[in-house]
């Protein structure tokens, strides 16, 4: 419940500190980072795991298209040297080892970096996760913060020669990793519409106090994640706006594709938005229609039988002198009375439309 | 009530695969796909079925201008030879096949892509129906999901020559279908304002949570039915912007009038939307209101007679001494008391105005 | 109640007709067109009515300033033979003949069209009415949908030559016109505000579900009456811009003054708006607090007199074993424990503040 | 309380006139016109009173600066006779005159002209009086609708020769009165969040429906405010702008200082409308929650003793064979079950955390 | 509580002034105006006090940089003599004084001028210090309200020579200032996150009043957050946007990180905002919900017992002639209709699922 407060922890942490710094941000026990690299042109395909940084060596002036993945972000040094071997600036590290950036681009001539959020839904909770890209004439870099599959579909593609990413280069090889990325919107928003679709149900059947603050948990969710998907549309625009000499003329129609694909999102959050607005609305006006409900039957109930026992407690009364209490016919009277009543008051309801 | 998430469901299957791949959409029982040419000049008009996709290539060069409709976007081979045939890129012909696209426009020189999105109204639900445009130098192809009479209208100006259809090449054609969509929000809303018509009417004569409940569902309606329209105004507006080169100038001043009718449109639906709101608030005023009546009964009822009841059990304890009960008066001074009270209380309800 | 969805009813009519077709609005039953022509120069001034649309010819190619006033659109024959007499495009008229348009304008080069909304408010009802103008370089044609009474002010200073009308050509006359429909807005806008403070008074003296309805009434037809005003301001922008060769220099410092005048309108449509939004939530609180002050009058007197009762209950009891029953002080005491728990009640409330 | 509408019965009169026609806006027992002129350079300063409009010719060929200040704009001829003395269009006086124009400014080459609105701040009331600005070479002339001291400091700075103002020519003038009139809202805005934060601790610590009133009442107030700021940003942001000959380049500096200032009079403006906003809010969710605890304390003393009246009405039944009446132990049994059942419902109360 | 109103009051004080004049902000009693100057380049670093404004000159010419530090700016003579020396523009140095300024920048070619907010928070509050900079081509002068430690790590780093920042220019410093400011935000909107965590939790487990008055304070708080941090934005986006001089290209990539930390910013308070705006309605919610939880108990009881006991009541009356009181069976029968009754209203109760 205290997401997204953990935040701006994170990130007070560095107040004070010289620009370009590299902090840590995972805890000691983090899995170690993990390496792979894969290098290829249209004929050829090689994927190793990189053992240590310095290998990035071997990569830097090849011909072929080389595609480093690296996943985790919390060893500084390793993050460093990696820095070093393709002359990335040590702001553009230190945005990817802090991994609450806001999805964003920057044009260094040389390279473009690219930062992403991936979503992930649990229980509720929308959790994210930093992806940042680093684009140069011949390589690929890509950071996570820790494995994942959601480039298995692109490591399969190249593995298989499928479509045209072996042929293609690495803009279009940054083009599949952006895709796979919001496609995996898709996996999520997916979701996110089952749980608005089951509360929705849960509200028009029998709405109670958890369905309440199930509409309110995922109403928070969607004001996180509105913050996420805006960004990521204005990356993706920019990408596919065509200034930007590192990606080719024909990678670009692709690109507008997941620009499409980006604002599909941006509907579904916004659509999700409104729904679960309109949901909580509904909810307030069905506990009232109820409470209407329950305090009519409390005052049809009170309003019959109140003055019923006021007359009964008349004769109930110790008097000497009541000469009503030694008619005969007083007590079957008081039972007309009885029955008089309830029948006016009854139809006083009825016309009032509370029956 | 679960359509707006159907929506993803459809796109996720596609995560991961690469771009350009027909991935069909209906199930396996759809109708089989219809396939309609009509071929005109202003002296000549040939209606016929295509049976085979290959037909195609014999209207591919034709100086007359060629109007294939495509009732059907299921099966995946159709599409893709009628793709090769007229020379159009995969990416659009699997926007084509993955019917969950938002209205857009696509220019790629020597033909154009129209998206648009189709309205169904029936028992309280909008469903969107994807039709898609290809407008070529010589030939127009729609693509509906499934058939439909809605260029019913356009064939019927085709066969009896009537108006400057058949005068007027293949921009006109794609105007007279573009307007048949847009005219055909207009039904639609209709029936919604009469929805809405008839919600306003309960909810001013006799509200019930049935009311509630329409409301509600209108309002979600509205809610998906604009992330349909404020798109298709920016497709509207970019055909007759005039920097294509494929639509006549003399074509232009029917697409600015197609415009004011998609503006109409979206006023409507912004008006629905804005009335929608303010139901919602009246019910619940009306809401408040009526348990605030129901309260004043219940509050009357009670104050006359709890005190009165009270003043009963007074003389109906069984004390040996208690002087009063053998004095002669006691009992009409009860009831003078009784009375006055009543009196007294009922003026207090008068002042207090809730009687 | 259902006046937003007439709207679309008469425009689904036109569904699937060629363009330019020319359907009439009007029941069969509605007043016989009448045209009247204004012709006048600075020193001559004729006024007469025509019989004959065919007359228009005589007005053609005057040097003098012709005013063609057309009281009724329902008469399609007269408005095709108009329109091809000043050489008028047919979706023009199918613009004036179809009188449910927003305010538009569009240049034609040898004429200039406006549409405008003319407002009536009846009974808490805004009605509006299609004012369309062609402006020519010798002439401008008026349309309204039915006779009435504001361009009376304008055809009462061209009689009487007051102010520069007479001198100042076709252009003049037609910020004439526009003038009056704009000023007729203020009338309006008068009564509405009238009827806000109405409501106001009533909802802080004395609110009731009456109230209420008015209040939405008013809020709905602001909703309208919006969507009519802001494109008001783009046509009267439009108008006074200055790159429309027949509206002359000297006429666009009086349409930046109509300008001014469309800006209070808006100003005032929202202020009224905002104010009724503010007395919906204000009726809202005010029945809130009314209901508890009604439950405040029922929980004081039901505290009071419930336990009360209960003690007066324990005595009525006829268990032959009651030792109290047979002492002398029983029942003072009873009172006395009566009205000390009375006063203990009272003094709670008092600290509640609920008297 | 009806303040908003009298705007537009001003108005309305003058709906069908020729414009540039000056009507009145005063009741004849105004206060009449007082005209006083301050003739000053570096090293001369004069001021008198004029007693006739005729004399101001006598300034309009000066090379000294002259500041003609007009308190009154009722009377009609007075208006007149300037306009035409220093060639001022009649529109720009009938503006003058119709004292409930918008800010706005307008640039005639030879003279600027702006509309300002005065506000004034008493009962909970804000009112506004307009104020114009006539900037001409060497003339200055500001129009108000009655005699008030905004300007006295102005004046003193003239007299005194304090700062840079006798030097500075007509521009400066004009920015100080400018300054003087948006110093003004500062003191209004000071009473106004007084209002605001006393109507703040009256919520928090002891709300009546009189707050409630108050709040919707500065509410009210702050809709009309916000329609009188806005559009003085924009005059001072155009006056600021450069593009004006009349206002030199030494007097631009001033300028952007004053639209800092309007800039902080909006902030103001909007966060004591959001602030409002809140404080309804509040007043709702307050109101419910006193609602909630008089319910609370109704609930606990019916539940509690209309069970025990009820087991005393048991025994108070006169049946010949009711075989407890005659036990001993019956009475002191029965009141430990109402003992017992009492504890019960406290502790059912408790756990319920209603106590 | 009256935070808000505070600040025009001082303002206001001002009205009637001529421009330029400084104002002492502070109290007498405030702490003496200490200020500091650090003089350093690449190899040198002198630290010291200044005891007298007038020192200043030394440092005006000096090739190195210089950057003065002034802790309280209610002296206005120090003030004064500070600016006289480095030519800095009266209105300059007044807004300085006036420290309720909005963030902005104003480019003087000479020197460079920035205000910024710095927040605090406490107990709940958000109060805000104005810290000025004066960026000159070899100075910088930095103007806080009173002494703090924002700037201690930049004081270290220039000590330690740690960093690019001693090689670096002033236009380095005066980011480096900058980025303490902003860096200084998210350590209190970590705190203001902690208290947004902590309500919420409130809110979920036990909403009391307290709770509804915590969100109304932050909420309130947000507002005025708003407003500091929007042009906070707009200052540091045109400080990077490369057409000051002043600021050097090396530096401007630093700026664009800057840039990115204060959108942070800005969605984060934006997301509070919003997340405390669900909050307040999530309370309103769970009060219906509990009052209708209160509701169903009463009317349960009630609606059980007030019937049983009109029962009793009737068997309690003392007629002469009622057959059932003689009966042998009565009493039996009667608790057998009792306990019918009884499960007959709570199965009544279970079917309207309020058990």
């Amino acid at each position: 419940m205290i997401r997204v407060f953990k935040f701006f922890k994170k990130t007070s942490k560095r107040a004070g500190l010289p620009p370009g710094t590299l902090v840590p941000e995972a805890a000691p026990d983090a899995a170690p980072v993990k390496i792979t690299v894969i290098d290829y042109d249209e004929d050829s395909y090689k994927e190793e795991e990189m053992t240590a940084a310095a290998e990035c060596r071997l990569f830097r002036d090849k011909r072929t298209t080389t595609w480093i993945n690296v996943d985790g972000v919390h060893n500084v040094e390793i993050l460093a040297e990696l820095g070093e071997c393709f002359g990335i600036h040590p702001l553009v590290m230190e945005d990817i080892a802090n991994t609450e950036q806001r999805p964003k681009t920057e044009d260094f001539g040389d390279y473009f970096f690219v930062v992403l959020n991936m979503l992930d839904y649990e229980e509720g909770t929308v959790a994210t996760e930093q992806v940042s890209l680093v684009l140069g004439s011949n390589y690929v870099i890509s950071f996570q913060e820790r494995e994942g599959d959601v480039f298995d579909a692109v490591r399969g593609r190249l593995r298989n020669a499928k479509g045209r990413i072996r042929k293609a280069g690495p803009d279009y090889l940054a083009y599949a990793l952006l895709d796979a990325v919001v496609d995996n919107y898709f996996v999520i928003l997916e979701e996110i519409g089952e749980s608005v679709g089951t509360l929705e149900e849960d509200l028009l059947r029998d709405p109670t106090p958890e369905t309440l603050r199930g509409i309110h948990g995922l109403k928070r969710e969607m004001i996180i994640l509105r913050k996420s998907v805006w960004p990521l549309r204005e990356v993706v625009s920019t990408l596919g706006r065509g200034d930007i000499p590192l990606i080719r003329e024909s990678t670009r129609i692709f690109l507008k594709d997941v620009y499409d694909h980006t604002i599909q999102v941006i509907d579904a959050v916004e659509t999700y938005r409104d729904v679960l607005s309109g949901m909580l609305d509904l909810y307030l006006s069905t506990v009232s229609n109820k409470m209407n409900e329950v305090m009519k039957v409390l005052t049809i109930i009170a309003t019959i039988f109140i003055p019923l026992t006021f007359v009964a407690g008349i004769y109930g009364m110790n008097f000497r002198y009541m000469p009503e209490l030694d008619w005969y016919w007083s007590y079957p009277v008081v039972w007309l009375v009885i029955v008089a009543l309830s029948l006016l008051m009854l139809f006083f309801f009825k016309r009032k439309k509370w029956l």
